[in-house]
């Protein structure tokens, strides 16, 4: 087997997700793993420090597109429509991987380790749009509220994601738990 | 020394507390928290799991506080309203310990895998108001949102309680953020 491997980093997130649906996060192993995706452990070990950064893996990426989207709203956007701008962004890239992402979300929602990594990501996107606001001009306490704003309706749109029959699109969830959120703190 | 000691916990608590701001909490070691509470290594063990677990100790004593409160509300108030009741109750409390709470945030801040564990305190905060809500007959995602808005108020005006120099009372500080939260929603 080669030093190079094309695309190794994508077959085993492929291969780790597949096999953490079947037989859980605990149950399986990075040998299984790599074996499931054709390389080696060393492979695996030269992308992800364990099995769980596999799961995380897109966490700088999500990020880099949630800010970049931020920064792209129209300068006289309100915090929380450019906050809303991101989000919008970050659902269609979910779109696009719609399987991959209710399956890794289900994974998650199994495991209490790794439902507080996934807290830590959530709140470390936060920070980073409250920062990209702050970059904006926008004084604080309203940065690190619309962003947590921003981080409630993600994880909470996901969820219903996730848990429904019906499989509307993430971003109408957004759109829908965003407004109920506006709904909520206007005391309705 | 002997079996019983009066107010152990609490004992063992504002020693450690003191030991976390002075030298830091990884250079802290249970044999040193227990000598300054003046009690044995046995005792602490009796009434905590390890060192991080002292400032984590009264999370069940503040979720049954909030939800207690919660419940009291009013049953005509809005959930956003009755999230507020709970905090105000919440406030009461912390400010009857200002310099405990502000030196335990202050040790929390400074340390990675403490910030991690309060996220999961948070976020379990956040599901007890939401069942809480649920439990008064609102609907979801309307509860798990004016939680998730009420723990967001919570956690950014404990972080301005910590860093302000005029120190204003920490219920101030809530209802002055759950304000700022309902104006960036309501997109100003």
């Amino acid at each position: 087997m080669g030093r190079w491997e094309p695309n190794a980093r994508g077959r085993l997130e492929r291969a780790a997700l597949e096999l953490y649906s079947e037989h859980g996060f605990e149950q399986t192993t990075v040998t299984e793993i790599a074996k499931r995706a054709g390389l080696t452990e060393r492979t695996f070990f030269r992308h992800y420090a364990d099995k769980r950064e596999v799961l995380f893996g897109n966490a700088t990426s999500l990020e880099e597109l949630l800010v970049g989207a931020l920064n792209g709203a129209p300068e006289s956007a309100a915090p929380i429509d450019a906050v809303a701008v991101a989000l919008d962004a970050a659902a269609a890239v979910f779109e696009d991987r719609r399987e991959h992402s209710q399956k890794r979300q289900k994974v998650i929602v199994a495991n209490a380790e790794l439902r507080e990594r996934e807290l830590i990501k959530l709140a470390s996107l936060s920070a980073a749009l409250a920062d990209a606001l702050r970059g904006r001009g926008v004084a604080d306490p309203a940065a690190s509220l619309a962003a947590e704003a921003g981080i409630a309706v993600f994880k909470i749109a996901f969820e219903r994601w996730g848990g429904e029959t019906n499989q509307r699109p993430i971003a109408q969830l957004m759109r829908e738990s965003l407004d109920e959120l506006k709904a909520v703190t206007a005391g309705k």
